[in-house]
This record gives structure tokens, C-alpha cells and sequence, in this order.
């Protein structure tokens, strides 16, 4: 075991942050700084959902313990929006509020994992998932899926290479962080398709769900609601990431198993949290995204347009291969030269094996600031290698 | 693997909600109700430190993620603050924001824990120690140390009995949950040897450090901070129990490996919640402390003298001895009564060996309240068991 001063070895293959090689930088900058490594919004959350706006007076409980399951009402509202959009039967019982998607795939991970399973993570996917199958001493094997004439048979073929008697389960994200691709149909269906065969749990990250702008959002549990766990997030579909506050649909019988490690990580997610994501599901969120994906649209279709990419067909990233600009150092100093700059990006390599891509997320700063920022990463992308 | 719809056989061990079994009682009831169940404060947090004190205005940021070691303003107050009252040197590198204290003890157990792995928790313990060790596939050890005649010495020859080869840290709290109790610096100072000696890591609830009616409390970091993490609550301090913050304080060289356990279960501690911790920080939640210490004390000794206990040292229970008011349905129709009246207690057998005890929050409802819950319990605990 691990004495002091050791540490679980298991630890060891969990990196540290993300972004942590930038964060000198990034403190440092002078000048005007294009946060596109973050994802996250210059929006404020709609009138009414802010902090400022729950008066204890009129919610005599808000600074005190939530259940650990979730607030009732919060839940009631999650399961009916979820059954209107989904069409599957959905009840309170079958939703978990998390700390965020992340407490959310955390109480998934948790519940369903032995010491030793595997999990197969398609790829290209947002870079946590891994460390929360290895905080549970579990194996993500990853399967990269996107790809010049992908088909739904060729991404279930790599699926059943990667299949091996310690398979668990298997991670999919749409619309998808980091490409801003929407999975179609037909890949959704042949990859539930082999997880039912397979009797492998699947982790449908549909945080995005509400950000689609092609194509449409296929809800994963609408296809194998008996295997399915759909993580959803309060941060994403109404700007507020800071609270905290997410959730999981899943089937009934799971959700005590689910509740649980969430219990057991955080015992429940902020009351105030809750109070504020419940008054987003009364409408006026709803309205709120309506204008928002618009805005989030057209600034995410200017950003193709400069970097010379495919528009996004959803959520808030692009996923570009910086190839044919990197010199001797590599992506290394590609993302150095764009810092000096003030340009922050996110390195492929976080995200599966993509060793000359950058993310860029197109709504973490105002529209003109991250305008600015992409004229510069098209400026940079543009220079040719000089060897 | 536990392939669909299975799961994790290391769950089954975890309990579900400690109080589960009273919860469609509490729901039902319609009498007065005395929720002494649950560890909470009928006080709201002091003014200014309410979630409606944050304008959206002044706190830019608030609604965005927060770093996940924690807003950098925090830590250095908690570092400040930790170092003035323990004497240990603490900076801000040493501190971890944490979804409370049991966000911040599930970073300690996932960073030192490999599955097998033991922990020696010292009984009575607060319940979801277990689970949290568990969720990391390892095993608690319980071993008592309250009881008549207990010295350090017969503690430390308990901690030697239950130490194995996979032994990697103890558990202790002080002032402890569920008795009340503030456990004498000898007591520390030995266990704390024991630890050193056997290069045991040391997880140190002492989220009720603020609350000491008796006697003195001894921060373990200062017995030996190269080996000790201590875990603190806002929740228990400063009466923001839904808000879910609190910090673990280390060696330096851990907070990266905790880190990785709290940024893969929630990513950061809520924004606003550590907003109003920080202001909480800035005097006023001291004076407020000391107000409410008097307040607690003067009902937690009420509560005491009904009953015939000795008084708190510290903390918001006490842990009383229901064995001779049992009858044959034993404390399961004990408690059973008490909910018939209003009453809902926490069952001793949920702290460690202690099938006849029950533990109440003597502060989890305004204080008349109290008294009256206190008295149902009184008349309850004298009826002698009829047979």
C-alpha cells in the first residue's frame, strides 16, 4: 500500500491539468488576451437565474442541505423536459442531480466500474473522461471514430477491435467536443447497437445538446433506454458553469447505485445550484437558448470561415490540424507562438491521438474578442513551415 | 465486469441514505416535526454572506468556472487563517477548495488509496467515511475508542491490533460527530505517533473545530503536518451547509495528487460558494462564530441536562444510550416511536458498534424547537422497557 508519503500509483497515469503548461503565460500577458482554451460563455445567465436574484427570504432552505438525489422539483422538471423531448417515459426517479456532467460521469464511472474494467472512449473526446475512469483504478481504451469516410460499420468494426472481456462500457459525446460535430443517426444507432449486443452500459455526454446548428441531436436514450445514461449540464445549456450543477438520466433501477458515489464525492450538488437551474426550467432558459444559439452560430460560422474549416454543426468548439504551420518544436511551439500573441488554445493531444490539431472554442470571450483571437490563429495557421 | 444492468459489486458494501428508512415518516408526518437527523443550523449565514449578497455586477466572474484547486483569493485566506491559529506555515499551495469536507476526504482516500488498501477509522465516526473509502475499492477498519476508562495508550494498542501490510492511513474527528466529545491532546499526540511511526497518512475531520464548549481544540496539523491532511467545512463553520465548500490542508508536495481526485469529480468548487467563503473570511464569520458558539452551547447543554448526559465539548450532537428504554422491536421500534411523535433521531449502529445509542442535531432546528424534540426524547428514553 501506499505509505506516506506515496501516493496511489494508480494516480500516476492521471495527468494534471489540461492547461497547466499555458498558465504562466497566461498570467503574464500584457496585452489583450483570447481565452479559446475554455469552454465556457461571455454570457451571463438569464435575468432571474443569477445568484443575486434567490432572496433567502423567499427560500428559507437555499443555504442548507439539498437531498443528495436532487431538490424534488428539480427533478420533476428535468424528467418532464426530458420525456417531452425525448419521447421516452422519463420520472423523477430516473434522475440524478450531479455537480456538474463531471459529478455526473463520476457517478457513472463509479457505479458501474471494478479495479481492472475497461472502457472504451470515443475518440476524439473531452479530455476528463479518461481521468474519471482511472480515479476508479478502470482502463479507458480509446477508439478514434472521426476520420476522412468514416461509416457506422467502420466505427463498430474499431469498436469490436477494441472489445475485450474486461469491457464495461463505452463514452460517446455528440454534439461533440472537440470537433463540433453532431454524430448522424445511423452512427448513433450502430453504436448503441453494439453495446446492446455487447451488454456494455453506455455514457452519453449530450451536454451540447441544446447547441446543434446542422443535423439534428439524436438523444441517446431514446435508442437503448435500458442501458443508456444521458449526463446533461446546467453549465453548458444556460451559462452557468460555475454553479456547478448537472445531471443524469438513467434507468430506475440504477439511480440508488448512481447516488451513491455522488453521495460519497460531494453528498449533494449546492442548493443554491438547484434553486437557479430549476428557475431556468421554466421557459424562460428555453427562450434563452433560443437567442443564444443564434449568437453562438454566427460567430461560430465567421470562426470556420477564417481558419478555412467546415462550419460547426454544434456545440462551442473547432478542432483544427495545425500540420502544415508547426516548425521544428511541433504543436509545442505552435501554442507557445500563439501565446505570445495572447492566443490560448487547447493541444490536440489532450483530446485522443491528434498530435498537430488545436481546439479553439468560439464562445469563451465576447464575439469581437474572439474574432480578434481567430485572426490571429489564421494568421499563424498560414505560415508555412519554413522546412 | 459488471456488464448491463449490472454493477460495481464493490457498491454493495455502501449503504444507501443513512436515514432512508425514516424518510417516508418524515414525508407523512403531520405533527410538529424535530428533524434532530440531520447535522445542520437553523441560523442563516451572516449578513453579506448570503447567496443574494453576490451582484452578477461586482463579480464578474461569478457564473464561470473557478480554477480547480480553488479561486486563488480563498486559498490564500484559508492559508492565512489556518497558519494564525495552528502555528503550522501554510500557504496557499498547501490548501484544496473542495465540494465540502466530503468532497475534500474523497480527494484524500483517492489519492492515497489502491484498492485492498485499509484505513483504521476510529469509532464513533461520522457514517460516510465508509462509503468514501469504498468508492475507491478499499476497506475501513473500525476501531473503538470511546468507552469507560479509554487512555491513549489503550488506543494505541486498538490502532496496533487492527494494523495490517495494506494498512495506508486512519481516520480521526475531532470534535467528534456523533458524541461530542473534543478528543484531549494526549490522545492526539499518541495516535498521531502511531501514524508516524507505522507511515500511516492522517485524514483529520475537524470540521467542527470552531464549536468547542470544553477544553481545547487540537489541530492535528501541528502534530505532524508532514503526514496529515485536515478537512474543514464553511458548511459547519459558517452555517452555508448547501453550498457545499471546504478545504483540505497538506503537505504541499500532495494537493496536485488530490487535485486530480476533486477536478474529476465536480472540476472546482462552485464559484459563488467560495465567494461568500471568502467573504465570510474577512472578519465577519468570525464574529458571527463567536456569537453563535454561546448560542450552541447554551442549547446543546439544555439538551444535555434533559436528558441526563454530561454536556458537549464541542460540536452540534450528542450520542445517547437508548438500551434501557428498548423493547423487544429493539432500536429499530425505538426510533420507530420517536417518529410516531415528530421525533427523528440518527441510529447509533450508523456510527460504528453502537446498537442501542441514537444521535441528535441539537442544532438543526431553532431552539425551542429543540427543546421540545428534546423533551419527546426525555419522556421516550425513561419509559423502562417492559420486559
Amino acid at each position: 500500500m501506499p505509505r506516506a508519503p506515496h501516493f496511489s500509483p494508480g494516480l500516476s497515469a492521471i495527468g494534471g491539468s489540461v492547461f497547466s503548461a499555458l498558465a504562466h503565460r497566461l498570467a503574464t500577458y500584457r496585452g489583450e488576451i483570447y481565452p479559446l482554451h475554455v469552454g465556457d460563455t461571455w454570457l451571463e445567465p438569464v435575468d432571474g437565474c443569477r445568484m443575486e436574484d434567490l432572496l433567502a427570504a423567499d427560500n428559507p432552505d437555499m443555504h442548507r442541505y439539498s437531498p443528495p438525489r436532487g431538490l424534488r422539483l428539480l427533478s420533476e422538471a428535468i424528467a418532464e423536459r426530458s420525456q417531452r423531448r425525448t419521447g421516452v417515459a422519463t420520472d423523477a426517479r430516473d434522475v440524478l442531480v450531479t455537480a456538474g456532467a463531471t459529478g455526473g460521469l463520476g457517478a457513472v464511472m463509479g457505479a458501474i466500474l471494478e479495479p481492472g474494467d475497461e472502457v472504451l472512449v470515443l475518440a476524439p473526446y473531452w479530455p476528463l473522461i479518461l481521468g474519471i475512469v482511472r480515479c476508479f483504478h478502470a482502463e479507458p481504451v480509446i477508439v478514434p471514430i472521426f476520420g476522412e469516410g468514416t461509416t457506422a460499420s467502420a466505427i463498430v468494426t474499431r469498436l469490436a477491435q477494441a472489445l475485450s472481456p474486461r469491457t464495461a462500457a463505452l463514452y460517446v459525446s455528440t454534439p461533440n467536443n472537440p470537433t463540433g460535430r453532431v454524430l448522424p443517426r445511423e452512427w448513433l444507432e450502430a453504436i448503441v447497437e453494439f453495446a446492446r449486443r455487447e451488454r456494455l452500459w453506455v455514457a452519453s455526454d449530450e451536454v451540447y445538446e441544446d447547441y446543434v446548428y446542422r443535423g439534428e441531436h439524436v438523444w441517446c436514450r431514446a435508442l437503448a433506454p435500458e442501458l443508456t445514461f444521458s449526463v446533461h449540464s446546467f453549465s453548458k445549456a444556460f451559462g452557468m458553469a460555475g454553479n456547478r450543477c448537472g445531471y443524469v438520466i438513467g434507468p430506475t433501477s440504477a439511480m440508488d447505485e448512481l447516488c451513491k458515489i455522488s453521495t460519497h464525492s460531494c453528498y449533494a450538488t449546492p442548493t443554491a445550484s438547484q434553486l437557479v437551474a430549476l428557475r431556468a426550467l421554466d421557459g424562460r432558459g428555453d427562450r434563452w437558448i433560443d437567442d443564444v444559439r443564434e449568437r453562438y452560430r454566427a460567430v461560430g460560422e465567421a470562426a470556420a470561415v477564417a481558419l478555412g474549416l467546415a462550419p460547426p454543426e454544434g456545440g462551442t468548439f473547432l478542432f483544427a490540424d495545425a500540420s502544415a504551420a508547426l516548425d521544428e518544436r511541433g504543436l509545442t511551439g505552435f501554442l507557445a507562438d500563439c501565446a505570445d500573441r495572447g492566443l490560448f488554445l487547447a493541444p490536440g493531444p489532450s483530446f485522443g491521438p491528434f498530435p498537430t490539431h488545436v481546439r479553439l472554442c468560439f464562445t469563451s470571450a465576447p464575439p469581437e474578442v474572439i474574432g480578434r483571437g481567430v485572426a490571429v490563429l489564421a494568421e499563424r495557421l498560414a505560415r508555412r513551415a519554413r522546412y
